[in-house]
Order: structure tokens, then sequence, then C-alpha cells
């Protein structure tokens, strides 16, 4: 029984040391760092003491063998990651660029993260969870990798199991056959994890879109606004938590750091307000370390960062369920 | 009308920055680095002043960007590059041991490097060489590029462009359709660019072999024996060119550097002596740069290093052939 299962893509990332550092020419690089966004946010999930689980492929390759190694020492089940001769383990080489924008080079679709077919889902072990947890770039990744999410989800929805979705979207991919998935995981999730510029791509009118989210399902909507703060959303209470000052050194896996810290802690039976404020604060520690899972962090190192920067005040916002 | 057209894989190569250092944690590393066997011999070849091209694929991304303009550089016509949205560039991460051994991971046969198709190889720009430049490593890297080379094989053959091949030798790949290939190319090359040990893994006894394969066709075979020299083979000469001693800081690219120059030196019509001695000075000029085509070089600076060195003495030596 865990208390979080997620299925999608683990990947090596290869860093420039320096901003606007290209790689169309040689230069002195930093990793590989265990990464993919699933994989980091089960990995916080794992450190902040939940039972977790990832079904996803690697290569049987030291880059495999990096990640396994790594989600392994912080608690997280990896007997349902496949080790494949087939393909190598997907890659991502990451480089940001002062103005803030950063350029990815992927090894996904036909790396082994992007091969995971639905054959590979154990509907078992969906089924034994209390969530699924599913993101959005494990969706437009790879129609195999896509496939597969959505046997995961079909298992979830049938047999009870809650479903969290954290959107993660690169608007340009979201065209036909993408979006289909993209509603029906809407339409199924009991959590949902997402940035205020990603209600307006997805719904067009974010306050509009909470009001009928809640309308539709008895849910818990997430609504990520960087420094501005995190409003969460319920048929009964709607609040905002305040973020941490971060000293950011890398924003890759912030959000995923959030997400598995969230959802850790609400099946731990904490309440919504101290989910929030834990996340937002494993969001603030997550970007101030190089690597995007080197920054994931246990509950006492977050106790002990709340405690340093003064706990935020979270504070009861309009709900528009209620208007 | 090239001297040399080469079909096989770019890569683009990741070192990490010290020996025994490994790819199962995060570290300091260098790259990406342009690479591929044939890439760096035939780009050695046109820093030589040789007319080339390569046939190949790379992704349409920053590491296909990395080669491309590395090669057009250095003079190698690049309009035989395929770049597709369909693929990744090829990758390889490389560590070396203190032993001398090092440790690959590869994205070659589902990068786009390993899925350049028959369809992919004009036949013109084949024919339209001196010399089709194969290496071993292209025909065991991927089927549909093995394929591949095979057609430009085909098309050498039918026109009478001369073939030169480096086996490459991975002897745990020889098998089956491989090694069908491998003697196809064998009877059909013009110019054999082997090592010592490759020729006992291919024939058994390299003495005897050297007599075999000039017995057949009136062809050059070139034995490279590390430290020990390289030996020329024909029905008319046979003599050891004595390597040069080098500060070896990455041995990778070595071999194929010793291989573009001294195809490049025939074409310009230099004797085989001459050719052989400036490809070994081009070898320990190779090994003492980090990254596989870093340490390629022009022809002054070989001249130049051959008269710091002491231009080494190439000897006689006998001929198995006349014996």
């Amino acid at each position: 029984m865990y208390d979080i299962v997620t299925v999608g893509e683990i990947l090596a990332e290869i860093l420039t040391e320096r901003t606007n550092q290209e790689f169309t020419s040689p230069g002195i690089l930093l990793g590989p760092y265990p990464s993919g966004a699933p994989a980091i946010a089960i990995d916080q999930a794992a450190k902040m003491g939940a039972s977790t689980a990832i079904i996803a492929r690697v290569g049987r390759d030291d880059l495999g063998k990096l990640n396994i190694d790594r989600l392994a020492s912080d608690g997280v089940d990896v007997s349902h990651i496949i080790q494949t001769s087939e393909n190598t383990t997907g890659v991502a080489f990451v480089t940001y660029f002062s103005d803030g924008s950063r350029r990815f080079v992927y090894h996904f679709a036909k790396a082994a993260c992007g091969e995971l077919s639905p054959s590979d889902v154990d509907d078992a072990a969906v089924k034994n969870s209390r969530f699924l947890h599913i993101m959005g770039c494990s969706i437009t990744g790879s129609p195999s990798l896509g496939a597969s999410v959505m046997k995961a989800l079909d298992a979830a929805v049938e047999s009870g199991v809650k479903v969290s979705f954290d959107p993660n979207i690169r608007p340009e991919l979201l065209s036909g056959g993408i979006m289909t998935y993209y509603r029906r995981i809407l339409d199924a999730c009991d959590v949902l994890l997402t940035g205020k510029g990603e209600m307006k791509h997805l719904f067009g009118d974010a306050d509009g879109a909470v009001g009928k989210l809640l309308g539709e399902k008895d849910r818990i909507v997430v609504v990520k606004d960087g420094s501005r703060g995190t409003s969460v959303y319920t048929r009964e209470e709607a609040f905002l938590a305040p973020t941490y000052p971060a000293d950011e050194v890398d924003p890759t896996g912030a959000g995923d750091s959030f997400d598995g810290t969230f959802l850790a802690l609400l099946c731990k039976g904490e309440n919504l307000r101290t989910a929030a404020d834990f996340g937002n604060a494993a969001g603030a520690l997550a970007v101030a370390k190089r690597g995007p899972m080197e920054g994931n962090s246990s509950p006492s190192a977050i106790d002990a960062f709340r405690a340093k920067s003064g706990v935020a005040a979270v504070a009861d916002i309009v709900n528009p369920y209620a208007g």
C-alpha cells in the first residue's frame, strides 16, 4: 500500500556551469543530476515520510543507476522502475539565460523514459495507493508514455484512488489527443496543482475556473503564483500561503518539490494550510541548490528554514466557489 | 567531386573532468564536444586540405549545430547532413579509469545518428568521390545506420570508388549480420586501417592475414600497433613508421585522426611513408587535447610538431606478401 504512486519520466540532467552558456560550443558542465518532474516530486514526497513508488523506465546504464540509487536512498520504492537494454536513460541538457528563460535539449521520446508502455504499468500498484500523481510533461513527452499514464488514470478512477495533477503546461504541445488526455485528467483529478498562468491557458479565466472546478467535484485546487504566493481553494475554505524569500540558484524542480511536500503532508493528515506552507518552504529550498532534485529537503530542514525565515502567515481569501 | 566521403555517426561527447569519476553521481563535466569516429576522421581530412563530405543525421538542436558548425568551419561539406526533428543528436558520455579503461553511455541507435536510413544516402555523392571511408563502429551502432553504410559501399564498388575501412572493432558486437557486413567491406576495401589487436580478432594470424589481403587485391594495409609504430604493407613495399612521443590527455580520436590525415595525403599524391608519418604525428597531437575532435590539426601544426619532436625515421620491414 503506497501513499503516492506516480507514472512518468526519469531523466538525467546536464547543466551548463554559467548563465548564457550554450551547448553549441564546449565548456564546463555540471551533472548528471537525477531528474524528471515526476521523479523529483515523488523523491520529495518520500523525504517527507510518505510511502511512495514510481513506475518508469530507465536504461541499464550509469544514468539509470544514478536515479535509482538516489530515489532508493531517499525512500522511494524503485521496484516498479524497469531497467531496459533497448534504450539509454533519458537526458535533459539545460541552460539558463540572463533574461530568465531556459533552453532544453531532450533525449525523451525515444529514450527509455519515453518508451514506457501501458503494459509496464502495474495496475495493482496504482490501485493500492491513496494518490496517483500525474504530471502534464509525461503526457506531452511521448505517445507511449502518455498512454501509460492514461492506463494508470483508468486504474485509479476504477478503484477510487485519488488523482493529483500538475498540468506543467507547454502550451505549444496542447493539441489534439494531448488535449483529450488533459481534459480526462482534469475531470478526474481530486487535487489540481497548477500555476496562475496555466489556469489561463487551460480555462481562459482563472477565478471562474476555480468556481467551476469546485462545482464539478469536491476537490482541492492549488494555484501557485510565484512570489505572490500560493492560493488553495476547496468547497470549505480558501486561503493564500505566502512564499518564502528564496536564494535562487536553479529554478527547476521548485514546483515538483511543492507537489511532493503538499501531497505527502495530506497523506499524513496535516491540514491544507500546513501542507501549503511547507510546500512553499520546500520550493524555496529547492531553488537554492544547483540540480533539479538536489534541493529536495527533509521535514526537519524545512522546519529549520521556516523558523529562520519567520513562519509565513497564511491568510483567508475570497472563495470563488462560495461567490 | 570529393576526395573523401564518409557515412556514419555524428555525436556530441560529454567527458567527466577527472579520471575514475563516474556518471552515477553528479560532478563537473566537460563538453559537449563534437564527436563520432567518422566525423573526427573527415574533419581531420578536411583540415589537411582534402575535399570532404559526411552523410549523417543530427537532431535539429544545439548539439547538432555544435557539430555542423565545427565541421563546416574546418572545411567539410555539411550539405549531406540531415537535421531531423524526430530525434535528438546522438550523445556519448565518456569516463576514463586509471587502469586505462573507459566506460561509455551512448544515445546512439535511437538517436538521430542511428536512424540514418539507406534512403538518406545520396549515391551521387559517393560515386563522385575518390574514397568512401567506412568505420566499423557505424556498422555495429545500429541496424539502420549499418544498412546505410552498406548502400554507400555498393555505390562505391559499382563506380570504382576506392574504399577505406577502419574496423574499429568491438568484438562482442561482431556476430551474425554484422560479421557479414564486415566481410563484404573487408573484401572490397582498398585501404585497410586497422590495429594489431583487431587483425587478430578478424583473421586470427596478423602476418598471414597481411599476405592474404595483398594476395587478394592490390591494396594498402595499415597496421597500427600503439607506441610500437605503424606498419604499412602493399604489394610493392613494407615499412614501419615510428610513433611520436605523446602527451596523452585523452586517447579518443587518435586513430580517427590518423585515418583522416593518411587518406588526405594519399589524395594529395604524397607517398605512403609521408602519409603514415604525418598520420602518426596527427595521432600524437590528437591525444594531447581534451575532447575527441579538439586535437585535430593543420598541416603546418603537424609540420611544427614533427620538427620539434625530431622527424621519425621510417624503416623498411619484411613484407609477408613477398615472403
